[in-house]
């Protein structure tokens, strides 16, 4: 992990997320890293929260939660919101952390397994937003897994969850289609101004498209 | 009109909205009509109201309300809902109309002429399911005018719009990408069961391929 921290940030000044399940390996990464780092994930377990906390606290990192305990990974938003609560009253209580330091993941689960997860996922970010204000974050891909045309479905989902309060998403920032539906929710969300960042993108598009057309000619 | 209605009717069964500013013509073409037609439009202007509900009325129509009147058509979502109510009111209180004949235009503007347009279009469409519950229609393409990309902010504003509240739109049914993106709120939404809708045109845009692809070969 030391090694992988310090050779990415050698190669892009990109803030990073270190991941990991084993405490040590989260202290040896946020040990090297330079500036203010992620912390990928404490949950509501209080094993969990008295390791991983103290870490976050001392690196004075910031760290995603996912609301689930011992017990569950709950369905309902109420007891997803139930158990944010319970990590931002330790991390702030306990740990003097700041809350926009505490990036809440509302739990996106497959469309695929349940059609019901989508819009528990949506009323959960909601709720997020109206009782805490917290920033947020959701691994965006798990919702179209097992379906068909998941790009599409990827391009729905984040401009309804954005607009919903989500304020960032692990996604495939490869995919031009998902790329294009996020910066077309800032744009209908009053997050671009005069459009900006829209026409250059656009623009960018028909640039490279005009050069792949001159460089395909014999 | 009166040769239009009867024309399409004898075309399709789908049902048809009768669109004119002339109470005449109105008129005649709801006389023509077999079956329940979508007037289009009423103000919340009293001369319009006058004019136009005793029509919708008089041959069991619905009618699609925009809540501008005389003076304005207002900017701000409050504004937008006081409108929508006078119309509700004075089209449920005077006339007898139900309240599901009533389709209310939540007014879509260009994000390109203000990027404040799409925020108030969708805070009036929170707004208006919060306080009437009733079925709604926009101009979904009004959104895009004058931007780059036009389907991609369309693909982006109707699941948003849809996830707030929106039960309907005035929609190119030709673009692709749109049509997707509803399909796919539909399956975010948990209003395709099973995911049978979505699955269902998968399938059957692979068999166009598929067919334009043998039609191709030689």
């Amino acid at each position: 992990m030391r090694r992988a921290v310090q050779l990415i940030q050698g190669l892009t000044d990109l803030p990073l997320v270190i991941d990991s399940s084993i405490i040590e390996v989260l202290d040896a990464g946020l040990a090297a890293y330079q500036g203010k780092a992620l912390v990928n994930s404490v949950t509501a377990e209080d094993d969990r929260l008295a390791a991983i906390l103290p870490l976050v606290r001392k690196y004075g990192a910031a760290v995603i939660a996912l609301p689930n305990d011992e017990e569950e990974i709950p369905e309902e938003p109420a007891r997803r919101v139930e158990l944010a609560r319970k990590i931002i009253d330790v991390a702030t209580g306990q740990y003097g952390i700041a809350i926009e330091d505490i990036v809440i993941d509302p739990l996106a689960m497959p469309v695929g397994a349940d059609t019901g997860h989508g819009i528990r996922t949506l009323e959960t970010i909601a709720l997020l937003r109206e009782e805490f204000g917290v920033n947020m974050t959701l691994g965006a891909s798990n919702v179209s897994f097992g379906m068909p045309d998941r790009h599409a479905i990827g391009a729905a989902f984040l401009p309804v969850a954005i607009s919903h309060g989500l304020t960032s998403a692990i996604m495939d920032a490869r995919s031009p289609q998902i790329v294009r539906a996020v910066k077309a929710a800032d744009l209908l969300l009053d997050r671009d101004p005069w459009g900006a960042s829209w026409i250059a993108a656009h623009r960018a598009q028909q640039a490279a498209a005009a050069s792949a057309t001159v460089q395909a000619a014999p």
